[in-house]
């Protein structure tokens, strides 16, 4: 008789982009004319830019043509795409790897997702708390969460404060943590990791023989010179951490699919006989066995990205994108609101006043001002009297907006 | 301490196609004028097709414009390709199903091997001998394989045999099995299973609450009418079955990423309580969590597959591949070879005389015609004997490399 994955039991239905959506609709349904903003989805609005679209182009006519066309692409990723991700993003910031440790994928979110499934399910998994779902309901699935507390957390998981005080970055556990995930610039509080408390994360997972999976799909909306973009900026990071970064946000590719992932030669993780073992030819094995590679035309897009003009260009995007964080910032603080992120990251993390909770605050948003934004306790319990705005929209509705809330009588 | 998955160790590593690589390398070394021929590799090598091409560029187009520009696609398709897909691939053959019955993935490859994360690691797998090695590997990731045997088999997967005298089809086990991966048109050995054969499964199944995993990614080769070419043409089969297919043989999609998924509402699989648990929710969890859509660009490529010119033209595509099919079973003919497959699938299965083993037999096809195919083996032990060929090539080089067998004093 066939059995289901009893884990799948475990997981919470994931309600609120759906329960957002229904809200919305609801409203519209009564407000027919109402001219609803959102600011509350994590997705790009502008196009690709030209020199992507150019090599788009190109490459279809590539695979129109006997002589050039591509079958399978090498299952880890091509060559020219590695080499122009290690030049730019890498060699440029002094990190130097190997092209055997950058992995192509179709996009962080699979690979975060499917990482669990090289390492053992006894492990213990630490995310911050608000995090980005995936991290837990991956883990879910796999077994590693224990039961479900009556406060939405899993007993087996190790929630990572982040204060207010400590402007929402993660802090260290005081129970042993084996797996740390690690998102900088952070959805969905915009906070950032500096350099100091990346090298004691680092030193943490060193002592504990712990990994580190760091997110850093936002790092191109860093501002600050002083913030690592890499957690290989570390000395050592390379023995405890592989890192997860992403088109989407960079390069607008949500709708593209690509992504890179590292993972050193360096990185070990043990037997049960206690000897290290590569995670490096764990991954490379899976991805050989699990997935077929990246679509050519796609990496050929991803490419463009760091030609002269592709950089010039989608910095150009980024600026319009942190221009609209700095409109809600702004605005937000004429209003009355406390605020955070928008300077590192395209998300602002909003302190909703009198303790209201984050859905209250979502529906007067809306009702009041038409402005959509994400109830913080989406994230997690401690996203409760938050409230998440995104910097991802057209500039005049943000701006619209902005001059609502800030006329608004909360 | 960080932990690995043990059931890693447990894998073979694959040598085959790069040890295939190397003998051909090493032969070139040493003949540097040699003109080798490939009919070993089971990927294509004609272009896209105009109608894709064109499908191509105009969603590149969309994705410049800020009017037409697409974010993250529905995590498990469009509904313009599921639409597509519903009306050619079933409602055309007499089977209904709904669009939410269909997942949009990035190839069978990756579904096909992430399909066990929803099922329990208890069920007992069962495959056929010969096979395609991502069946097995995948479930020794995952801890169903149990030990690893003398003979290169594992002792918790049920081998299905596949006997010559009935054409290499999979023979219902004698075992339990509750997870039966079925392939047809079959790689490698080019079997179909008919009408009455999948019945038997479907009755199988039912009967002792299994689950069937079709792998249907070659159906587009299937000349005999009589052949089915999804599951679902049996009375019953949606309670018992998903089905996996795949644009990448059907219209060169290899270096394209895309295929999709069936899973049928009234497929159940049980939870601990015996209670019926429908695999479609479960599946869609898995998608929305652990992967983020199929590029927009590649969806639309796939839709094109089915407009009238795309039709007209993947089905030229398919009878060029399909006649070096019949060049190389005619050859093989002529040279007094037995041969198998090659009518409704692009793999000949090629019984070597003369109790001589697969490997030996490669070395002298390369040494002696410079013509290079894959040895039975790498699909297994009952693959010994018997030579893998396949019809993926330029028509010229098939002609060539037919010649020379044909002359060949072996």
């Amino acid at each position: 008789m066939i059995r289901i994955n009893e884990n799948f039991k475990a997981l919470s239905e994931n309600y609120l982009f759906s329960e957002i959506a229904r809200k919305i609709d609801a409203y519209k349904a009564i407000n027919p004319n109402a001219d609803v903003i959102s600011l509350g989805i994590g997705d790009v609005t502008e196009p690709l830019c030209e020199s992507v679209i150019k090599a788009i182009h190109s490459a279809a006519d590539e695979m129109a043509d006997r002589a050039t066309f591509k079958g399978y692409a090498p299952e880890c990723g091509y060559d020219f795409l590695k080499i122009a991700i290690l030049e730019n993003d890498y060699l440029a910031r002094g990190i130097s790897l190997s092209s055997d440790e950058i992995f192509i994928n179709d996009g962080a979110k699979s690979s975060l997702g499917h990482f669990g499934d090289i390492l053992s399910v006894d492990n213990i998994v630490a995310v911050s708390d608000p995090v980005y779902p995936v991290y837990i309901d991956t883990n879910v699935m796999e077994g590693r969460a224990g039961q479900n507390l009556p406060d939405g957390r899993r007993s087996n998981i190790v929630y990572l404060e982040c204060p207010r005080e400590k402007e929402f970055t993660a802090q260290l556990p005081n129970r042993r943590a084996d797996v740390i995930y690690l998102c900088s610039p952070n959805n969905p509080t915009g906070s950032v990791l500096n350099r100091e408390q990346l090298s004691a994360w680092v030193e943490y997972a060193k002592k504990h023989k712990s990994i580190i999976l760091f997110d850093s799909a936002y790092e191109a909306y860093i501002s600050d010179p002083a913030i690592p973009h890499s957690i290989y900026e570390i000395e050592g990071a390379k023995e405890v951490a592989a890192e997860f970064r992403s088109f989407s946000k960079t390069a607008g590719f949500t709708g593209m699919r690509c992504g890179y992932t590292i993972v050193p030669e360096a990185l070990a993780a043990y037997g049960s006989n206690d000897a290290a073992v590569s995670l490096n030819a764990l991954w490379r094995r899976h991805q050989s066995t699990k997935f077929n590679g990246t679509a050519y035309i796609v990496q050929r897009a991803a490419e463009a990205v760091y030609s002269k003009q592709g950089k010039q260009q989608i910095a150009g995007t980024i600026a319009y994108y942190m221009n609209n964080a700095k409109t809600i910032l702004e605005g937000l603080k004429y209003a009355g609101f406390k605020a955070y992120g928008g300077v590192n990251a395209p998300y602002i993390w909003l302190e909703i006043p009198r303790n209201m909770n984050s859905w209250t605050f979502f529906d007067k948003l809306l009702n009041e001002c038409q402005v959509v934004g994400t109830p913080g306790v989406g994230f997690g319990p401690s996203g409760e009297g938050y409230f998440r705005l995104t910097a991802f929209a057209k500039a005049e509705n943000v701006e619209k907006a902005m001059e609502r809330i800030k006329q608004w009588k909360m």
